[in-house]
């Protein structure tokens, strides 16, 4: 009842000219370096993701299951000059992968080829039919999710960094997503944010089902409580994850939400209290774990001032998963549900 | 940018031999008597609205513009035997109306039938295209939201009643619908819990636009942030409405949230807390003006009890639409915000 996107990728570059548009490639390519096999860029592409380049037909025989659209064209339409990879890539036997507001099966013929070849359109902004409504029940396994202040605070690295940390270390763990990138990086997830209002909550039980008690679902989070256009998104999949635990996600220095000058970011305090007050419908246990900060802006002495401030003020961990790594949030996991002794 | 239904109305009831499936074709008797002109029953029906019995014929010619089918079918179907009275409506040049779980359109050959006729098949579960992202703008006018405790504590009704009391008073009001019934009843509104999440709280702006400052719009509530399952709906609602004031809907003697067995219902004061907790990113001043009561399982003594117990309790009018009228909470309203003198 998840999207699906089946490994290995090929990832499709365009012929952008510089790595501002490829973003989604990129974090692809950083966060699942085994599931890249090759990159396709088209003449006068100026990104080099390090891959080999290969044609769908090269990437087919190299084992290759998807092509995953990694670029965003203006506006998120598919531009013409593009259209003849989608073909060759079906004609190769290849998944094709999107995110673009046109959708996949909007480019003429398209459909019709992959039905011949057998292969699926995958529209990574469509989310399965048929979803249930939240039932509120408990269900077994650990989960931890990201909460952020406000939009594009770091909750998809901050959560990779931590299931990839925790696998590291041996720990039960995935990465759950809930928008389109995180969805292209884990093979899965559920696209949170284009799910019919009734059906959040229970999309996001979905996405994070039953599991061995000492499991750990990472869930990315989207929006923020705080957020004037996306608070319902994030209350949905808040309710529907019953979080046993919350990493606070933030850029340092930003004061209002993003495109919102008129919405004050709200305190680190006032996210943990508003998020624990509500969380409680569905895990009366919430609380937070730690704090996870975008300080790209400071530096390095800042930077360290700010996480120990942090830190000391909320009395919990504070990191920077860039800088710092996300260790000492799962350190203090541990210490606080009992983990694997290290 | 709202689903629009043109009134007059013709009712069709089917054949159902009791109200227990009219409650929709009831709700806008009751409320819209102006806009109904006719019933129209199937042999068999068991229920009489006291309006006159109407082909779809007869409807046309007395003015009708739009036939509500005001009953529910088994798991929301549309059974055959019902159906050939789809395509005289149609036949008739009135628009049909239904909320039902089986699209209009569904129904093999009634789309071409309208579009030969050149009416429309209003399917009331299917919000608008292209809604936009909530933007959290402040808009002129005032506006006052119902806010339950759970589902189905009276949230329509509250808002019908209070809407109507503000008329009868001279007062500039206008009810919002946000559910199927309440659409039919006030000939428009937005179907808030079929919107996608993303988009929940620009619905809601687009609901309830600028007006004139000493305006009121009342909107019907949906859900509860308390909510297991809806909780997303409400707090999209509840942030794009951005009211000035609220009212505590809830029903006396309910101790969880219905169909959900393990979670609580939340008491008046834990729900006014939340709502100016996380009410107040779109409006700083959000404030809780009145509760009612649904208290029908009550004694005459024991309403009068428990209504001035909890208004003493929480120190705001306390009410129970039915019985008891809601002109107190319009006088307080009045008292707080300014309004017209009586």
């Amino acid at each position: 009842m998840q999207v699906e996107i089946k490994p290995p990728y090929l990832l499709f570059l365009g012929d952008e000219p510089g790595v501002g548009h490829v973003k989604t490639a990129m974090g692809i390519a950083f966060w699942r370096p085994d599931a890249c096999l090759g990159q396709l860029r088209l003449p006068g592409s100026g990104v080099d993701l390090g891959l080999p380049d290969m044609t769908p037909e090269e990437a087919a025989l190299a084992g290759v299951k998807t092509l995953i659209w990694g670029v965003a064209g203006v506006g998120g339409m598919i531009p013409e000059h593009w259209t003849p990879t989608l073909f060759s890539a079906v004609e190769a036997g290849l998944d094709v992968c999107a995110g673009t507001h046109t959708s996949l099966t909007a480019v003429p013929g398209l459909e019709e080829a992959a039905k011949k070849a057998g292969v699926r359109l995958i529209d990574i902004r469509t989310p399965p039919k048929d979803l249930p409504v939240g039932t509120g029940e408990r269900r077994s396994g650990k989960r931890l999710l990201m909460a952020g202040t406000d939009c594009v605070v770091g909750k998809k690295f901050s959560a990779l960094a931590i299931a990839k940390e925790m696998t590291e270390r041996g720990m039960k763990a995935d990465f759950r997503a809930t928008g389109q990138t995180g969805i292209m990086i884990s093979g899965g997830g559920m696209p949170i944010d284009a799910v019919v209002s009734d059906f959040v909550s229970g999309a996001a039980e979905l996405l994070s089902p039953a599991n061995d008690d000492d499991h750990w679902d990472v869930i990315e989070g989207q929006g923020s409580l705080f957020h004037p256009g996306y608070s319902a998104v994030t209350l949905g999949l808040l309710h529907g994850s019953q979080p046993d635990a919350f990493v606070v996600c933030n850029e340092v220095g930003r004061e209002t939400i993003d495109a919102y000058p008129d919405f004050p970011v709200p305190s680190i305090e006032e996210l943990i209290k508003m998020t624990v007050a509500i969380g409680r419908v569905t895990n009366p246990d919430v609380r937070c774990v730690g704090v996870s900060l975008i300080t790209s802006s400071l530096s390095e002495a800042e930077r360290h001032s700010v996480l120990s401030s942090t830190a000391d003020e909320i009395g919990l961990p504070c990191v920077d998963p860039v800088a710092t790594g996300v260790a000492p949030i799962v350190d203090y996991l541990n210490d606080t549900f009992g983990g694997i002794e290290q």
